[in-house]
């Protein structure tokens, strides 16, 4: 606290990173790329989570919980899978330590060799696949929509707090269906249910679409995502949703009888939101002050900092504030009392700037004489002078305006950073100058996209859901294309 | 379903895992040791889950995540504990898979070997005091009140669904305080919580007491318990809270500058409770018939079941159920209206028996014609006729009534099977023909305790919190004791 963030304008990495650090969100712990979430960061995911878990169960899913342990023989099953999956693994290869025989400390016991090692899970499709071969029989167990909260582990070389990170937090659902109709639709469904989330909790815009070939999960026939613009022009992935056609069912031979008795495989989608979405909120929202939070995820909606001097003065503050603590709580409003009197108003002040708290107010001896406190909000920093009688209904007004308000500023920056290009020059000055998503013809062709990536890192993000049908030509190729993809330099 | 369970009195254990199988609680998965939780069995424990971080919230403490990883000389900076968890413990020895030369698949790539093993955490309480140091500098710091939901792994070698598994999922609280009577107070506070919890959520009755020695967390200075018996006599620990001194702020240099500016280590708790208890649950009020569960644990507190024959007959009952499953939730019931038109209704009694569903309903012509429900409680199968408009005031009576009936149930269970000796005779002839708690005078001495282990099987569960003070005499030694001890076999 005290010593100011870098400037985004400056170096916009630097203050992403002084910014989570010094928000109490996460920090680097003793093991390389595994994260500490503080328990402010965890609180704002914890939110996150409720709304998720509420709008998964909304729609017909429950919850379950798969090992942390895949087998090996497990991952090679599915061809395309374990291309992807294999390469940047935890391997659990003993199960037990001990003690050096020279003394020298404890040793991995050679002794305690597994047959076979165990990958910690970089995501569960095979562990349950494995696992429904065994539930599903019949059309009767179909669909089959289940969710699970977990940890897992990809050994990423690079890593950043929330954006990528050894060990993340994530959901994944795995669901399975009897027709291929079912299961894109569900796939469908779930990258809606992950853009509502997006812009109604999170106030975080986003474009809904079909990766490309090349950036499709590995195992999935189609992969819905959902793409959202960062303050310094790049794209963040902030959620996916793949429709897996058989390729899980044939790979651990999951077959259902369908109501004529006639054996079929099974359909597939899977889908999941990270950790990495904390990064995606804060650098969606927050400025060179500190982090600017949407008050449904706020942990910590209002906080209320008394100006005193004296134990006598705290109290005729304490005794106002603390029937306004109680009325706002009564409303499902989240609000601290911030009477420490070991802070000074000022650090307090910087602190939950910092924090990003949405509403901050503060009550002084004028205050208490005329009846009033000082009402600040986080994201425009305006102040005003608000009567006692009145503060509630302005508290609750703030709420839903700064939460609406953020939204639509991040919005217009999306908006007015999509930029059709119609030549390649123009592709490359867009990408350098402004940033953003690119929106151009393109030819269809993995090599077209490999040789943008190699020249100019930007990679296609998407094909929008609502892209319109329009005649065009290939920006590399001229070859013919019916509609225009983005591109961006992503996360 | 359709087949019987095994009943209690033949074979309790065969019974347990039929049950544990048969209502979907849980189930063995590919993974030696580690099991699959399948929905019904993990929306018990998400009620478990929510009830008691929401106890832990009321209580001060704030949740966070701490990586998956230990490095390995971490668990040797506390010596006893490193003794406790080292043994059995999954190591991460590798970080990347690839081809094999051979093409043959997949293998462990011995270029990514790791420099330093990592351990999956079997506690945390290493990993976390390395962070603490980080977190504390003065008193102002303190306590630092943490709780976290994690997976945690020990390579156990004979595994058991919920009992005992090599993943499982658990809360590990890990307080730092800057006086040892509050780290105490801290501990006690968290067994408290944890009966509170047995009790009032799960019905289950607990024993508060104090570890021996020998039975004490690796690294604590007195580990606080609460114990519950099953029915078949077995002792089961059912949580577990520790002081830990300044144990591991000494193994991890964590210190804070007091009022007085004077350098001092940290005092430490830890407590935890995991998916173990479900195996508590079902073993405490189950039957011959499957589960029986508390309504405050239940994932569905009333199921109601049509009888019908043809769509004309469902849809002026449907027209019925509507009405009173909109009621029910209105008042915060859980309700499910199992109109398959797949199964049999016998079939449906069967399978909600077999799931403890607390209350159901049934409902057919001549109901229909009376205006009636039948409505049978899980607890004592006993059926009434109920007319429709008593039902919802009958259901919240039932709902009420079933939980505390278990409870008493459970209680003079308990009560009934504590039996107090005076000499070892007795105490092998009761541990032999009515198993329960044994309460007898004991030595102190850890050379007692294990003679009796020994030739008994039979450990000290605890050191009852509310013993009272009487002379007695060591039953094996004869040396004098001042308070009873409870002795068991456990789980």
């Amino acid at each position: 606290m005290g010593k100011k963030l870098t400037k985004r304008s400056e170096d916009y990495s630097k203050w992403y990173n002084e910014l989570v650090v010094g928000a109490d969100l996460a920090e680097n712990s003793g093991v390389r790329g595994c994260m500490v979430i503080k328990p402010y960061g965890f609180a704002i995911w914890e939110k996150m989570q409720a709304a998720l878990d509420k709008m998964f169960k909304e729609t017909g899913h429950e919850n379950a919980y798969f090992p942390l342990f895949i087998p090996k023989s497990y991952l090679s099953k599915e061809a395309s899978h374990v291309e992807g999956f294999a390469k940047e693994c935890a391997v659990v290869t003993h199960y037990r330590l001990k003690n050096a025989d020279d003394g020298s400390g404890i040793i991995v016991d050679p002794e305690a060799k597994l047959e076979e090692e165990l990958i910690v899970r970089p995501t569960s499709e095979t562990i349950i696949w494995d696992t429904y071969r065994r539930w599903i029989q019949s059309y009767r167990d179909l669909p089959l929509l289940i969710n699970q909260w977990a940890n897992v582990v990809r050994w990423e070389m690079r890593t950043r707090l929330f954006l990528r990170t050894a060990e993340f937090l994530w959901q994944e659902g795995h669901t399975a269906h009897a027709t291929e109709k079912e299961a894109i639709e569900e796939a469908e469904q779930m990258m809606n249910v992950y853009a509502e989330f997006a812009e109604n909790h999170m106030a975080m815009p986003v474009i809904k679409g079909l990766k490309s070939e090349s950036e499709r999960f590995a195992g999935a026939v189609e992969t819905y995502c959902i793409e959202a613009l960062m303050q310094d022009g790049k794209a963040l992935q902030a959620g996916t949703s793949h429709f897996l056609g058989q390729n899980f069912a044939k790979a651990f031979d999951v077959k259902f009888a369908n109501k004529e008795g006639k054996q079929e495989h099974v359909w597939a989608t899977s889908w999941g939101v990270s950790t990495r979405l904390m990064g995606a909120l804060i650098m969606t929202h927050s400025d060179d002050n500190g982090l600017v939070l949407p008050p449904k995820l706020a942990p910590i909606q209002v906080v209320i900092v008394p100006i005193y001097k004296g134990l006598e003065q705290l109290d005729a503050i304490s005794e106002k504030v603390n029937l306004l603590v109680k009325e706002l709580r009564s409303k499902g409003i989240s609000v601290k009392y911030d009477n420490r009197d070991t802070h000074k108003p000022g650090f307090k002040f910087n602190e939950y700037e910092l924090k990003g708290v949405p509403v901050r107010l503060a009550i002084g001896q004028r205050d208490l004489a005329n009846g009033t406190y000082e009402v600040a909000r986080r994201d425009t920093l305006e102040k005003h002078t608000v009567s006692m009688d009145e503060v509630v209904d302005k508290i609750e007004f703030l709420l839903e305006d700064i939460q609406n308000n953020i939204y639509q500023k991040a919005f217009d920056f999306k908006a007015s950073n999509i930029t059709e290009v119609n030549s390649y020059e123009e592709f490359k000055s867009v990408l350098e100058e402004k940033g953003g998503f690119i929106s151009a013809h393109w030819d269809g062709t993995i090599e077209t996209e490999n040789r943008i990536k190699e020249e100019t890192k930007a990679t296609i993000r998407c094909v929008p859901i609502d892209a319109k049908i329009e005649e065009g030509s290939c920006i590399i190729t001229g070859k013919t294309s019916n509609k225009r993809v983005l591109f961006a330099k992503a996360y």
